[in-house]
């Protein structure tokens, strides 16, 4: 089995090839950078030196000699590659946006300024957060679909966040809050101010407030399950979110602080402040709902009661982990995800995907012991 | 001019000595500690060698040689300290929480498990928050009081952000949410597993959520302010608030993100998504009722807008910057806000409060410009 | 195959434990720990929740129960528990200092502060580094000899550079100096305040200047080596060196910059600054001599000429980077080296050690890629 | 007294821009940037607004309206404008490396690549390192000399360790070496992959071994002072030197641990290891020679014996610390260093040179009290 990886020398690129390459499945990898063409890859990540040894070539050949081909290009790039894959009849699992939208090309044009250039192909795409859609990911060959929307970072901890709360939350009240912290390797290889050493470091600084794109992508899955649990249906309403990203002095991680109103059936209503054990029942029934939820999630861990989410606590692995907390009066749940930006955000997601795909054992190649530090 | 620091070797203590060193006002310096009683403080701080060498004595030997004295004490410590002073009419600012809860005892005991030594003095207190509070700062000598409760650092930079919403937010609508982010020096000198640096360091973790102390602080002044921009009386009805505080790999700096749900009077109401200049248009009237609230304050900047908050825009510095953000749907006012938690938030505050209780010039000691890094 | 782990929970006990639990030839683990007795590793770790579980015990009952046993105690701790491996004919790797020394105790305790309990163990322990001693440990079953003198995350990586360099140096001329930086995780999980997060962020401190206890260590293998690259005598004249380390603000890794005068055979001796091209001819002749000293080795990577050793560049890996840079003046060989501290420098090291002991293939359980973030 | 700044937009400049502001004794400021002309420098560093809202203009119009001049431009840009200045009568204090070498066109060309627009003006300049030039910086104007070379960030650290040694080291033998570490801020603020913060934090990374511009710099200066103290002529020899820079994740500070062989005269020859005590005494001579010999410098400080510099001891002042220590065998003297790499290392010495032409107290702007985070 050949994997192919487009875009190889970005930063979730070589994240897909270091797991790639320790993946039990995978025999071979093939890699394509437009602007490292004919170096090996080892040459552009020294950490690589001496494990892996992949020249890098161009997409096309890459595609030719893959079974199935991962494509980490930037945004609005890669369509042409879905396409050959297409016509090739290979998998394409695309770590950008461009095939998040499904046949909701309005949204995807306003937030990212360009068309699809194979309509059709966009219906041929699934949304690959398996948490959420794992049963059409693995029918996807029968059902005739080859492409993968490999999710955002932030929507993968927003969503896993937010997804088991639909039967809970208040939909006639205020929007629901997403506050996401992430470390710097989001922003990708290329040296940019935002992330030089001496502007972020040692510093909190949110970024794109109510204009980020990554807040479309959230609403509008939220938006399909609002009415079925299905991706494929958007024209109902859907609870409104309010998502600000911020930049924080780490290497990886995203950190959501979800706010999500209760609905009257699940708020404490009483009229003074509700005693702590009054507060610590509703924790648990709300901890029993999303163990239920998640039960038998290979990748989602719901945290006991009295612990705290932390990106540390997910580094390097494919884990989202969860914890569940109400506030003071007994109204609102705050939910605090915590995922690997490069991983569960994009590399090991995709792989995720891919194992589900060819039924392979959705954790091969995916199973690092998180690491403190 | 003779200012006492009590406690000047914890982190708030040692800020102390370094601004009040650099008064312009202040001739003489008297340093107390329990641990590190007969030695100087360079040798405690070596930062300090050669320039700040006073030798710790006792709490008491400070109070009888200052002309004003600053307790930097852990909570519920200090109240014999201030009840001392004010046997001898010394003012005492206190940078614990002891007197933050003016006569509200019940809800300092709830919060910090102690019950007032002294009663009385708590009456003979201020809530140190100048752009909230100066007259009555100004006035306290003429008022018989001498105390002031310095506040506590994150709630200096959540109520500086909502204060001025008072007429603008919805009060039938949910709670203002205030998630901040805090670095590490909050959490002071004594080593713990926290701010161990391998466990804190490359990750964000939230902590205490829904049950920091600085939450009844908040509530409590929003309840003042709710009925008559006074601190004196409690018992109106306030906004609700749900405050999270998490904790960065930063030495300092607190980063408030604050939604604050408009009232119908000021958020937009059409039933499609507001277009760009509907929402610039609401920002612009916010930025202008902040920047008008805000006129002439030495430490408060409204920044201009498009640009956003950020912990090194303040750094080593007594301003609070505030910008201000409206989201997609034209109902929620973001504020950001970004202190030095170790200056605007706890050291430098209490010297803004001194220099108007004795008529310096307010920014007298506190001119350093900010540093980016 | 069995096994344990005695002081399970500080830093180089968990990374055992992450380790370990990856390793293909590894069934079940056994975990002890006197702080946390009858917790869960996970219930510590919260990392680890989910993942590993097991519980943790006393050490006599994980020395019971398990194949090979591996110590994270501290030092001068641990001896008891070889006693007792050694009367039951367990092999016992030891990550502590205690075995470090052979048969001179003298050394020993003058650093230490402490007596072999055992005299007699001493001398049926090895000291651990395989790229110096391997045949000994395949050997040590049948020398009857049991126990692993672990080496120190200082000595591994200033060993593995100086050690090629013993037909290249000076022996008359001035020491060999190691200036060392480390990452915090060496200064263990026990809050203290030289590794508090403020004390030591945005900082670089030295620390034990000519007098760390990793001196005597690497001095007492360089003199073995000297005599008859065995490490079984120490009674020859060896380099001096001099050793200083430093405090990096960062979680993982040490980097050492060695500067080892070149012998006369060696050096460029021409009156004049020697040209680029003689200093490259040089560099090239020692590079091939590395390379030629480390081939094959699994673990070691002679970085390409014109490339340099960093820490991020072996991150949760097992390998030892070692760059190779002259002088100026063509009379000093710089040896860069770098390693992961918890890896190659503790908790690795000692599963490679295991590795080769049980004729398991050496890379069994390390085959981590290094990750540049 | 107006103060002008060319290049004020880079950090080096920036830094100038903060301490001028805030020195006594300089009424207006004058700003030039090329990239930014017509926009104020608060836009530009939004740390900087509303307290420093000067506009940049062309660097022609701030030589006209400034009396002195403070130039922060890269290498080999400069050079017209000092001979502007020099025209005009104007002092110009260069930040770059253009007038660090004299007349020495020939080792400035090798380095830099470029020859002297104006061999003659070099002749004009004064190396501004105030400890080892203070008398010849005060009858600068007087001697027809008009412009400073204000020494580079590595070469201040460095030669202030060794300076004092000259009477103490071994000039036959073995080379001094220089071991330095610095922050990030040292590279600049235009975004650049090595310090693009997933690249550089949390590691330590070596660079430009043997080839650092700074190198040629502290050699010469050595040379200098190896013949007379003075800084005039080159022609003798001096100690060789080994400089390696390494970059390590913190905003500012350079740190550097200096090996300095003793001679005959100052080490311990004995046979036998040196007892504690007998280390003790050398330490003591030397501190006390180092003492002597700083005494009276406002901006050097040795460290009490015992203790040891750290760039966080040295944070935002203009200080130099300098810790001695004696190696185990009683041969080598180890210096280190700790500055703060945009206040003593660039912008700060900068403003201690104008303050020693135009007789102003020498701290003048320069007393912020160092802050340990």
């Amino acid at each position: 089995m050949t994997a192919g990886i487009i875009g190889a020398t970005g930063y979730a690129g070589a994240e897909l090839v270091r797991l790639l390459k320790g993946h039990p499945k995978i025999d071979n990898l093939k890699l394509s950078s437009v602007s490292y063409e004919g170096d090996r890859i080892e040459e552009v990540y020294l950490n690589f030196y001496g494990v892996v040894s992949e020249q890098l070539v161009k997409a096309e050949q890459v595609i030719d000699e893959s079974d199935v081909v991962f494509s980490a290009l930037p945004h609005a790039v890669g369509e042409q590659f879905a396409n050959i894959c297409w016509q090739k009849g290979r998998f394409f699992i695309d770590l950008s946006a461009d095939f998040r939208f499904d046949d909701d090309e309005k949204t995807y044009s306003e937030w990212y300024g360009k068309t699809y250039l194979y309509p059709e192909l966009h219906k041929k795409s699934i949304y690959g957060l398996p948490e959420l859609n794992r049963q059409k990911i693995k029918d996807m060959a029968s059902k005739e679909k080859l492409i993968i929307g490999n999710p955002g970072c932030y929507p993968t901890g927003a969503l896993l966040g937010i997804y088991p709360a639909s039967a809970i939350f208040d939909s006639q009240n205020s929007p629901i809050i997403i506050n996401s912290v992430s470390g710097t390797s989001g922003g990708g290889r290329e040296p940019q101010r935002i992330i030089h050493y001496s502007e972020c470091a040692d510093s909190v600084t949110p970024y794109k407030i109510a204009s980020h794109r990554h807040s479309p992508e959230i609403e509008r899955i939220l938006a399909v399950m609002a009415r079925s649990g299905s991706t494929e249906k958007t024209d109902i309403s859907a609870p409104g979110i309010i998502f600000t990203p911020h930049l924080a002095p780490m290497n990886r991680g995203i950190l959501s602080t979800i706010y999500i109103p209760l609905s009257e059936k699940w708020r404490i209503t009483s009229s003074q402040k509700p005693q702590e054990d009054e507060i610590g029942c509703l924790v648990t029934r709300i901890h029993n709902h999303y163990s239920q939820f998640y039960k038998g999630e290979p990748f989602v861990r719901i945290l006991p009661k009295g612990t705290v989410a932390a990106t540390n606590r997910v580094r390097h692995s494919n884990y989202c982990d969860i914890s569940l907390h109400i506030d003071i009066n007994g109204s609102t749940l705050i939910v605090i995800t915590a995922i690997d930006n490069m991983i569960k955000g994009a590399a090991g997601q995709a792989i995720q995907n891919m194992n589900i795909i060819y039924g392979y054992d959705e954790k091969a190649g995916l199973e690092a012991i998180p690491m403190l530090f």
